[in-house]
């Protein structure tokens, strides 16, 4: 087994990876956790679930496609499902179209994986400051185009982590937001800071997504309505999960992705 | 030679793309036809725009590498180089890094290829209204990465679009912001709008395009100085350019790439 130092020599491109799917995955993992559950394993396909299920009959088998319940799964991808009474003390298989693919992904680029949403922003950019390194905000996107949302929730991370770094200096540190594509992360140029010491580096992305953050402030539900997905969810009947989601810093749980299972 | 009608035909995926390389290929291109240049060839590479100089001893041979100027080039990438007294009744060949592979490639996408900045972002907005149906926002980036400067123009169209839009009904129209990357701009998913009707259509890309143009609103030139690229031509003293590339709507010039030419 490779300690924290090796993985450091088969060269990451960072230190940490926050993965970030609003609507609804990391949102649904950050819910489930915090209400007892013991552990979720992301699965890439329906057939991957399905034979991890095979294997531990205890296991809840949870998932979507087109943001509906698999046929045959006990759970879909909705947070307001992930009731302590249905999950506590039990383990999870979950697949969803983009956010557990993102996580699999988001793993050969960084050393540690982090679970991120608005609920946890806070607590994950408290989470962040144990790295030294480049960090990953990891948008999973719908469809692999660009999402709203999970830009946003990048940006209330890169909001919170700038606020802990005004208190306390961290140097070089570089912040990256990038958009999960097919089978591969798109890596942002990772610029070098040539004229300023003990800053946080921004890139492009990272300084847009911020940007975002501050614009959007608290009325994350807006971003929400923004958004494309958000919209469809909410023309499927599910405002309930969108005001869910919106809720930003409402929670301290901050999942980890370790040995292909996510834990807190 | 394909009528209009029979490139629509040939199923175009937009009707009309807008190409925008704030720092600082679109804003040059801009600059030189306003001060009186005849049209300006974009080449790929810098072989292709000395083969083009060889061909016509009349031409400017213009563009730059790492935002430096070619050696050997009349003309670098500054926009304040173009002024009339050297480039008016001239034509140019330009060679960028980013820009002038965006042009090319928006052209195999769009019917019409616009050439954008902030310079000229309410022209270009005003200029759309021409088309009906989709258009793309084609952000040339730096080096393949996202490019804060170039998405804030696109925003800055968007809002100039919707704010003519506000008097004027236009149907079913969808703006797409996408970000070139290689050999072929990468586009976004479009949407299909089932609950509205006689609206613009924004894809989540164009919707955080908008919304960071109005979190900067009219500081425009914090924008640049915010983006990497910016801060890189800041460092390298070219700050008069980045004033002069963040002057917003302060030109009704929109040039045209048609036939291998760009002209008014």
């Amino acid at each position: 087994m490779l300690k924290k130092e090796d993985l450091k020599n088969i060269s990451f491109n960072y230190d940490a990876a926050v993965v970030l799917d609003v609507l609804r995955a990391t949102t649904t993992i950050t819910t489930a956790l915090k209400n007892g559950c013991r552990g979720i394993i992301p699965a890439a396909g329906v057939e991957e679930a399905k034979e991890l299920a095979l294997k531990d009959p205890g296991l809840l088998l949870c998932g979507e496609r087109a943001a509906v319940k698999l046929p045959g799964f006990h759970l879909g991808n909705s947070p307001l499902e992930y009731k302590a009474e249905t999950v506590k003390n039990k383990k999870a298989a979950l697949t969803t179209t983009n956010g557990t693919k993102t996580i699999k992904m988001a793993a050969e680029k960084a050393g540690t994986v982090l679970i991120g949403c608005l609920l946890n922003a806070r607590a994950a950019a408290g989470r962040l400051k144990d790295f030294s390194g480049d960090i990953l905000l990891a948008c999973a996107g719908t469809k692999n185009s660009f999402s709203l949302e999970d830009t946003l929730a990048a940006g209330m991370i890169i909001k919170e982590f700038l606020l802990l770094n005004s208190i306390n200096n961290y140097s070089g540190r570089t912040l990256a937001a990038a958009r999960s594509k097919n089978t591969s992360i798109y890596e942002n140029e990772i610029p070098l800071n040539n004229n300023l010491d003990n800053q946080v580096i921004l890139d492009d992305a990272a300084a847009a997504a911020y940007r975002l953050a501050l614009y959007y402030n608290s009325r994350t539900l807006d971003a929400l309505y923004d958004s494309l997905h958000g919209q469809k969810l909410a023309q499927m009947g599910m405002h309930d999960d969108l005001i869910y989601c919106s809720k930003v810093n409402s929670c301290s749980i901050v999942p980890v992705y370790k040995n292909g299972i996510i834990t807190t």
